[in-house]
């Protein structure tokens, strides 16, 4: 069985300390995965934090009837924020393509994602909708291993998203893509209709670069994740030239 | 409405030729977008030709009752074969992931797409599932403008894939990918249980670059998206630096 990877709200900083844990997390890792005494997880808090751990009991909560699982923390590893941070801005796409865009940013290393209200913006994601996808933000942290979070944040207006520093807007428009090495980038992605002539012409008076990461038309959850991963691949350390 | 989307197995070359469409692409363009003659349309046939045509008539066929399509082509556009050519050995992932895949693949621009039999390959395609995947090819065509059909191939074992002469192996033990200037490329993406190490041996064995594309654990779909989209994008004309 591979490791279990847990997720808490925050950490104890102290090594060798213990922690309970309670709520989903628990009842998924004692009834579903059954992990008993003595099994070893893995528990991130999501901003930089993880921690080996040892389970030293699992029980039921009297009252509540919650389970809760109590660990030995081993060992703290603690992760900077990776550089650059990459901030996406993109319009929430329909159905399942919004889960899956989540899903695909934050495995390939994105710092955050907000709703990016735009003219031919159809969906505005509604705060319910908006924390369901911060739970599928935790899912992909286990599962991908990243330290930090991807973080979700509060529809934005296309001025707001463009008092950025380092902008860049994709669009069949521009030139390939060509790395730069910002610290922090924002990347802003079209909707479905793609971006308006006044949004393009917006954009380039705030100095954002328009570049195109592709060859072909992708729908918005396609281009945003393929397009932060091109981004985030230029700040990787050089290896030496394939063949 | 914008442009309508058609597909066919094979367009006349003759410009100023006529072109009949049955089947399900007719009754979805008369029936569901209620396109009636005079309406233009744009229609591929998956080989690089992409008519622009007027739609002459529409109308039922008096024995089978199926739809019928009349067009005139008013000029036909042959586009050459994309380079660098990839080819996606990549194991057919569960469930929608598949569908995910191929689309993704699609829209990026990879050449063919072949599902690859690991050590830890779970799923391997029936034909009837390839089958349901070249629709989506064809789907993703339409909707992205490309010219080329994403080919859909045979379940192939690794031995098989390693005959190819670029090979590129997408790993997390090889330094960061480095452009290669090689017009055909063949890329293969670990199943979700990763390589095994007999696999990269026999990989390094076989002349492969083995390379890293990402910071986290990638899902077998997002890896071949991402890796094939960043391949792809070296490809690009040269642009001015970005700011």
């Amino acid at each position: 069985m591979s490791q279990h990877h847990l997720f808490v709200e925050s950490l104890p900083t102290a090594a060798a300390a213990s922690i309970s844990i309670g709520g989903e997390e628990a009842h998924h890792a004692i009834r579903v995965r059954r992990l008993v005494k003595g099994d070893s997880v893995s528990i991130a808090d999501g901003r930089g934090h993880i921690a080996d751990a040892t389970i030293t009991r699992t029980h039921k909560l009297p009252h509540t009837g919650e389970w809760q699982l109590d660990a030995a923390i081993t060992q703290l590893h603690q992760h900077p924020l990776p550089t650059p941070a990459l901030h996406v801005y993109a319009s929430a796409p329909k159905g399942d393509h919004l889960a899956a865009m989540i899903d695909g940013l934050s495995q390939v290393g994105a710092a955050s994602w907000r709703p990016l209200l735009t003219h031919h913006t159809i969906v505005d994601p509604r705060e319910a909708k908006l924390d369901r996808m911060r739970r599928i933000a935790i899912e992909s942290l286990k599962q991908c291993g990243r330290p930090h979070l991807l973080d979700i944040g509060p529809p934005t207006s296309l001025a707001d998203a463009l008092r950025a520093r380092t902008i860049v807007v994709a669009d069949a428009s521009g030139p390939p893509w060509r790395p730069t090495d910002a610290q922090e980038i924002t990347l802003l992605i079209g909707p479905e209709g793609g971006w308006s002539p006044d949004e393009l012409t917006q954009a380039a008076a705030a100095g954002a670069t328009i570049a195109t990461f592709g060859r072909h038309i992708m729908r918005t959850e396609t281009a945003a994740i393929v397009t932060a991963a091109m981004i985030l691949a230029t700040a990787l350390p050089p290896g030496p030239a394939s063949t």
